[in-house]
């Protein structure tokens, strides 16, 4: 009898800049699913690089490589978490550009796939608002978010020199979020081995 | 080798009205779960009377009966399709004060519940926003609700005399979105079978 | 040269439980309101009682007394305050039925009504989840709402002996809210008086 | 006694593609409000472009100039319709992206402007999923949105050849629309220069 292989997992951080508490939250959840046995891979949208969206644009120049970058570390991923700024109640417009040129794409890249919401602030709501609005483009292209979502409040202070979660009670909230996650994943990628693509 | 048990299905109308289109809807769906083999059961509001919400009431009265038969319900199924109508751009008062009440009982009866939301409406837009607004609280709460969504426009039109959709690219769009669905609660069931609970 | 009569504010306070902070906040914006020189009358959902909606009890019965009052408290005042809490990160599905029932009077009773919402609670997000859903239903509406909230987080400690907000930081922005909201109520009615109904 | 100056209304639209509806339907708006009296100018994103906003740019070279330039023209207008497609169940990232960059700018050029939404779409929605997506951040920046908003669905067959709206129950729901929004912004105005900045 064989051991499975490890799920793998894309951590999408929608923040690119210097010291982002998003990039460290993004950094230690991939840490965490490191050490749950799954395989992360970190990104961020430089990984992705896209420009604004044009209609006229994508009629001459089809859809750039950095949406179609994303979309094939989607396919080859068994599920993604994003790591998303709040921006002014909202998504930010830079990480709804990279999904409207992605869902240009047919069919869907977003389709079928298992996701998971994070926001880090250093304010007291954690981006929670953020992400409510972006679950509506991701389940409209057909990604099946996690109900729960991890928002990080007064993100300042949350991480220690070794870039965990300082306290004790947000690294167990963490842990069991990812746990439950990774079931879901896991129970997605073994029906469809069994079973073909559901 | 056995045959595994039919999946249960729990279909619930937010409407309650003589005549209502949610209500073909929701009746035209459960006999397409049938159809697919399914064990669908057909419920609406009138099945989980409740009053409105009262803390006040809630602290010398506790949940209501009605309240706990839906938990229970909930509890007794593989997974819940609601059928809603749209009121105001959001969803109906009514569903939102079961929802609250239900929400009182530990741990959330809706979590972890595979769902599937609809909605039928006279209207152009088939109830699409109001659903966009449901998805908040029944995630917020912990059910896993499918991404994509079954929308009615039209729906005065939408039914002939047995019931059915009677627009043969309807029958067909609801009858593949409700195959994907009943793949999700399977896998999950199969996975619980196997692991324990997700 | 008269002086203006002062202008009429209804304050309505979506919860009804004894000691609830949202009612606290309630009280002390009308308070404020007052000592600004506005009638302020205080109402809360015992003032305006309906049942579930339901399309047959519409049908056979007609608009309640408790909506048909509301509509009238509307017209006969400048402008609303409602002060709603935040149930599963939505609005109360009892304050949504009230309006759901006034919403079937013509022309809506929230037509052209100035309106600000605010929140408390006892948590970290203050009840702004909840309001950013009630704006949708609100504006769809008609109701012109202010743009600016007020969400008084951690609202346990907030108040003081007399009922006001403890903290003069909070205190101050409430008050240069409420300032602000009387000025557009107040170039509102100006505006109606000289050149009709707007 | 002299004429007051006729209202300067900004119609942005945030679609660049040739032959785009929603431009279409910014030039008809455009249009009718200069035939009401109103100085309407039209623009759209390429008159304020702006790279993909990054936190690390903006530290170095600060809020771009085309950010700079919308500021400057929403407080050179008394108000604003801003004309958005649909994409994705929300705003466009491009729209987004620029108010990201146009909120860096304080006190944010948002505040205290009269704003009205309008979307036109080839499906049977009318891009209204769009526009109270869009809401949140506009209003949260300060924006006072007029409640209605104008969509036009099936908007490939809706202007006849002088780029007008062919239907005149259309005709006639955009004029009443613009008037009543017309009146807002005439109140503000009326009030402002009589008592000073709301």
């Amino acid at each position: 009898m064989t051991t499975p292989p490890p799920l793998r997992l894309l951590v999408l951080c929608a923040s690119t800049r210097t010291g982002s508490l998003n990039r460290r939250l993004a950094q230690a959840t991939a840490d965490r699913l490191a050490a749950a046995g799954a395989e992360a891979h970190l990104a961020d949208l430089d990984d992705y690089p896209v420009p604004l969206y044009r209609g006229d644009l994508e009629a001459t120049e089809g859809v750039p490589d950095g949406a179609r970058r994303l979309a094939a570390d989607l396919a080859r991923h068994d599920g993604v978490v994003i790591v998303s700024p709040e921006y002014n109640y909202s998504m930010p417009g830079a990480l709804k550009n990279l999904l409207d040129w992605v869902s240009r794409i047919k069919p869907w890249p977003t389709k079928g796939v298992d996701g998971l919401l994070m926001s880090a602030s250093t304010g007291a709501v954690g981006g929670h608002r953020g992400l409510i609005a972006l679950r509506v483009p991701l389940e409209g292209n057909g990604m099946r978010l996690h109900p729960t979502m991890f928002t990080l409040a007064e993100a300042g202070d949350a991480f220690d020199a070794d870039g965990r979660l300082a306290d004790p009670a947000q690294r167990d909230r963490l842990g069991l979020l990812l746990k439950d996650f990774l079931t879901t994943v896991e129970a997605a990628v073994h029906y469809r081995e069994r079973f073909g693509s559901p």
